[in-house]
């Protein structure tokens, strides 16, 4: 199987596994469950990525004892060279025949692969959030990446938990809520299944599951498209938050980074993004302020989100090639997708 | 044992267990780790009361065998009847000879019970964060006691985590630090053990420990009291975070606990008030507004924040015993002391 190169996308929530050829063709494909390391631990997460690829052998026609070349996995949580060394050791150890070879990455750095090779903005929002310059010469700049321990700003988890804590303010009258809280308190009862914010404790704690939590992002997104006031303005600050991780990772974009003309090419990945009318507000507000600031007045012409059109499991595949010194060409132009343009004009 | 009482206050970090007699007396009293079953699960739990009652019979030269009269428990977590009566259940089926009767209250109500018959505020900030307003008919308002995912703001926890995420907002570029963060890094740095940011992922997922979280609060005190502005400005901070506990429920309090000597009675419980002059710039700053608010002036003249002498294990063994019939005299005047008295006079 010299010639069958494996990726894997590796989500908070989702995970998908591709098998690509060298000429880029897509032999198969299959899904599976959360495969981020830090929420569901080393053994799950390796066997989830083994069931993944194995399943994609057989509906390629392959003979899943034979190894595949390499296997580039693409991981929310991959960047702590510990935890993935560890998870390299457990993949050969317990799955000898998976593949020959193993490459780990960040989810940010594989989406990017799977977009670009020369480079952009990587912005995540799905479960979590994180941002990753990555430059024309390959050095990367980032910012959050954190968890929800430590930011996840602008994240499905982070939209959630800010709607969840300004009903438990507003009840506790500790801080006045920005708008009326009915409709968030509703939902919310329905969506957790519980009759007041005390019944809330065990999903924060004992049964927490930060997947589940941020799945409630969803039905805030439906009260925003209806027109509950407290649901567009937790969108809004979403938006906000996105938009000041670009603006923390711009001072150290290279020149042609910016002076495209799609402007600063930003990657949007995770289920977040198909709330981009909702983030909108928020997020040009931001970028606006930035490019009338007197740093970047004259540079930041403009920016223009992208979405994949394919998994980012296919970078994660060229990058574990890529490692092995082999290649797999990729028709970039058909992986992404513009889906918003922002130029900066002279009156701006 | 009928006359023999217990009581224990179980906290985030540290519990402590006491056995008094019916006028008060003191038999014996033992101490355990934290006993937050929302931290350390029910069966830990409840090993640790049993564990540190039965030590105290035995310091108090009675039969192990024979159970207490009542044990009454004022527990960090204790509000949520489902886990209660778990708990309680659990105790009469692995314990059986542990105490005849038990009762369940919250830390809050615990220490009011220690300080006074006649109500007052109890504001806790050790780990985590609590506030109770008790009324001299026996209401009770609430206002936190959330826990670190959706509160315990000015808590241990919560300053330690306001410094840990001013050093990563800053070193991502996201959120400018308000003061210089050297210290505070390197304190980081030596609590934890780590060499970057990265390697505190660990403490904050895999291996986390809110209580040694929270630990890192003592070193921020240090700092602040060596005069570091960052670790002041935490203090401060929290300071202004305890008091908008009070604020939120005031409006609820009734005519005699105003109208008192002392102003509001404030209890204080929990290590982090051992730093009062660090919170002091941050409290007396928001109770301020509010005496001089429409809404309060002329009516809040003053407060007094009071410590227990005692451990609150002590009004959980009265609270016990008031649950069966029975009654323990506590002499309130030796139970507590204050340290801080505040009146706002015309000029404010």
């Amino acid at each position: 199987m010299a010639s069958v190169f494996g990726g894997v996308e590796g989500g908070g929530t989702h995970s998908k596994a591709v098998l690509v050829a060298a000429d880029g063709q897509i032999l198969a494909q299959t899904e599976g469950p959360s495969t981020n390391h830090w929420l569901v631990g080393v053994d799950k997460c390796i066997e989830v990525i083994n069931d993944m690829v194995q399943r994609a052998k057989t509906e390629a026609g392959l003979d899943p004892n034979t190894p595949l070349c390499s296997l580039g996995m693409s991981l929310s949580g991959g960047d702590q060279k510990d935890a993935i060394d560890t998870l390299i050791e457990q993949m050969k150890e317990r799955f000898p025949t998976l593949s020959q070879r193993y490459f780990i990455t960040t989810d940010a750095i594989g989406a990017m692969a799977t977009a670009s090779d020369r480079g952009g903005v990587v912005l995540i929002s799905g479960t979590g959030s994180n941002c990753k310059l990555v430059n024309p010469d390959g050095s990367q700049i980032g910012c959050g990446g954190w968890g929800h321990m430590m930011g996840d700003e602008g994240s499905g988890f982070w939209i959630a938990h800010l709607a969840v804590k300004t009903v438990f303010d507003a009840k506790d009258n500790l801080v006045a809520p920005p708008h009326d809280i009915k409709h968030v308190a509703k939902a919310m009862q329905e969506y957790f299944q519980v009759s007041d914010v005390m019944d809330m404790l065990p999903h924060l704690y004992r049964k927490f599951n930060k997947s589940h939590f941020a799945g409630f992002c969803k039905k805030l997104a439906e009260g925003a498209e209806a027109g509950d006031a407290l649901c567009r303005h937790a969108f809004t600050a979403a938006g906000r938050g996105l938009a000041k991780h670009v603006e923390a990772v711009l001072p150290q974009a290279q020149e042609p980074l910016l002076s495209g003309d799609l402007g600063l090419p930003i990657l949007c990945e995770g289920s977040v993004w198909s709330s981009w009318e909702l983030l909108k507000p928020g997020f040009t507000e931001v970028l606006g302020k930035v490019a009338s600031s007197d740093k970047f007045k004259g540079r930041f012409h403009g920016y223009s989100l992208m979405i994949l059109q394919h998994s980012s499991a296919l970078g994660g595949a060229s990058l574990g090639a890529r490692n092995i010194g082999a290649a797999v060409s990729l028709d970039y132009s058909t992986n992404v997708k513009v889906f918003y343009r922002h130029s900066f004009n002279g009156s701006q």
